[in-house]
């Protein structure tokens, strides 16, 4: 039998917390003890773990003592305050908030792009932001034949992305809606149902939301390539799980969508669902509960040389914070611990 | 008093012809006699038009009869069949089909962009795709004063671009899935509600639609810029009203955000709506009643030399079709018959 692991979640209560224990259970992650950890509000409810009913905890310095991975989705806030903490108590963290991941000394990894970069770690090691993740699981073996040049990304992201507060919200709205009542805006700022909203995450000095500059500061760290120009434009679109996105490459060396094809379906992680003449293409209701990124529509640009679109759809909640996040894990005890 | 004209609206049924009798009353377009004419299916139907009840005729070949502008909106088929009989007869006709609108002595016009050229008509005037004239009506200001090298849009398409039938399965197939019932999809290959479909018209052999080649070489046209590189993914969203584009534009000469927003604030038909500080950037459902196109989330490129960002939208219904059909008509009268 081999070894196992004592683990702890941090922030088990919300959409990406709770995920992250089934994906502990679905993929068989030996694990010792699993604590679940949460703010106070929690204190006390039951979530279920290879069917028993485990007890959440309220997180504090002591929380990690014995841990050996901690995996962390509760916000920027708690990362800053408790992933040093963790690490201090001896664990590993593998954090999904956005608190570390452009430490120049935390690793930012997707499993199938950069794993070997999880050997510079230092106790902390960073899960990309969602958007990013599926893009460079496509974008990666593109560039390794051959070479981009510039990205032009806008994105159709699900509300499960925010949380369940605003998977209530667009349900709730569009409930109102189809009653014809009036609506209430709580989460986001303008009504979600039936609506598409130019913004996610906060705005910056520059006119860019903070989650566009993810998809371009991260992409560059995780592909290991600061020449990439990146420009993007994050959507979110009344669809509560599997993120969409629109996608050109530019690329240095010539590349045919056969090709393209043929390059992704070897790659690991990655379905190709590319049939145009059966209305075969990624939906993000295919992608829901999925671990695989989907790609298709894959078509020569004519705009430009060596221009390629494509459409990428993954689960934001699974491959994009919690599957990721979990592979780290799984790379880290089979190599690193 | 003025003169008065007689004028026909074919598929006034439609989604699209319905809104044409609105425009006609609201912007007080001098009718004479107003003929309605759809399908056999329609026949007697009852339509309001300037407080009266109008009835709705079978279109066939005597319909035209007297009618000075025919307002077209009944598909291709029926365009390519009636259109040429409704000039016969002596009436110019403003086809919203793709019909005709490549073909090179049918001007395709959006009024504040290439009104002049109007001046070449030969009994039919082509209305353009819904996402091409809200998208054209912001370029063309730029392009003159920066000149556009390349565009790479992505639109988020609302379902009544497809009709009254696609708008119904939204709304049933949302009913269901709150219900937590079994959906069915008849007008789309897949499920629309909470779900984003990349598929807007039918694939062509290169892999794009036809909708994406529309954004294409009715850009060209109506630009009258062939040297113009555009590539295009159309995506439908769960949507009634209002189209939304995330459009990257390279130009040849520098242009700034508050440059571009100084010329637009100042061009015909947009309303800048850019204060993300506010939270103000232009919405599916702020256009969707409106004639205006807004833009917003004007913003420097930092991929390409001399690039933007931004975010257009507008009423699909009007300004996509109806509004603009029955400014062509407005032009029509004011000019040229």
């Amino acid at each position: 039998m081999g070894k196992e692991y004592n683990v702890a979640v941090a922030g088990a209560t919300g959409a990406v917390g709770n995920q992250m224990v089934l994906c502990l259970e679905e993929r068989v992650f030996p694990v010792k003890n699993l604590r679940l950890l949460a703010s106070p509000r929690s204190d006390g409810k039951k979530i279920k773990f290879r069917g028993k009913e485990l007890t959440v905890e309220t997180l504090n310095e002591k929380s990690f003592e014995g841990i050996d991975i901690a995996l962390f989705s509760a916000g920027g806030s708690v990362s800053k305050e408790f992933a040093p903490k963790a690490v201090q108590s001896g664990a590993v963290v593998v954090d999904n908030s956005s608190a570390f991941r452009m430490e120049p000394d935390v690793p930012l990894i997707v499993p199938e792009v950069n794993a070997h970069a999880i050997a510079g770690h230092k106790g902390i090691i960073a899960n990309p932001n969602c958007s990013t993740i599926q893009m460079v699981v496509i974008l990666k073996p593109l560039h390794d034949y051959a070479k981009i040049k510039r990205v032009v990304v806008s994105t159709y992201q699900a509300v499960s992305g925010t949380g369940l507060k605003a998977m209530d919200e667009l349900m709730e709205q569009t409930r109102s809606l189809l009653s014809f009542k009036e609506t209430q805006a709580k989460v986001y700022p303008h009504r979600i149902a039936f609506n598409v909203l130019p913004h996610i995450d906060v705005f910056l000095e520059n006119g860019y939301t903070k989650e566009e500059l993810k998809m371009v500061n991260e992409t560059r760290k995780i592909m290991e390539d600061y020449s990439i120009g990146i420009t993007a434009t994050t959507v979110r679109v009344p669809v509560f799980f599997g993120h969409s996105e629109s996608v050109n490459v530019e690329f240095f060396s010539a590349i045919s969508p056969d090709k393209a094809r043929e390059i992704l379906s070897e790659a690991p992680g990655i379905r190709v669902v590319d049939d145009v003449g059966k209305f075969q293409y990624p939906l993000a209701i295919d992608a829901a509960g999925q671990d695989d990124t989907l790609v298709g529509r894959i078509r020569q640009d004519e705009s430009v040389e060596h221009g390629l679109n494509m459409w990428i759809v993954a689960d934001n909640i699974r491959k994009g914070a919690a599957t990721n996040a979990v592979q780290i894990a799984e790379i880290l005890i089979d190599k690193y611990i």
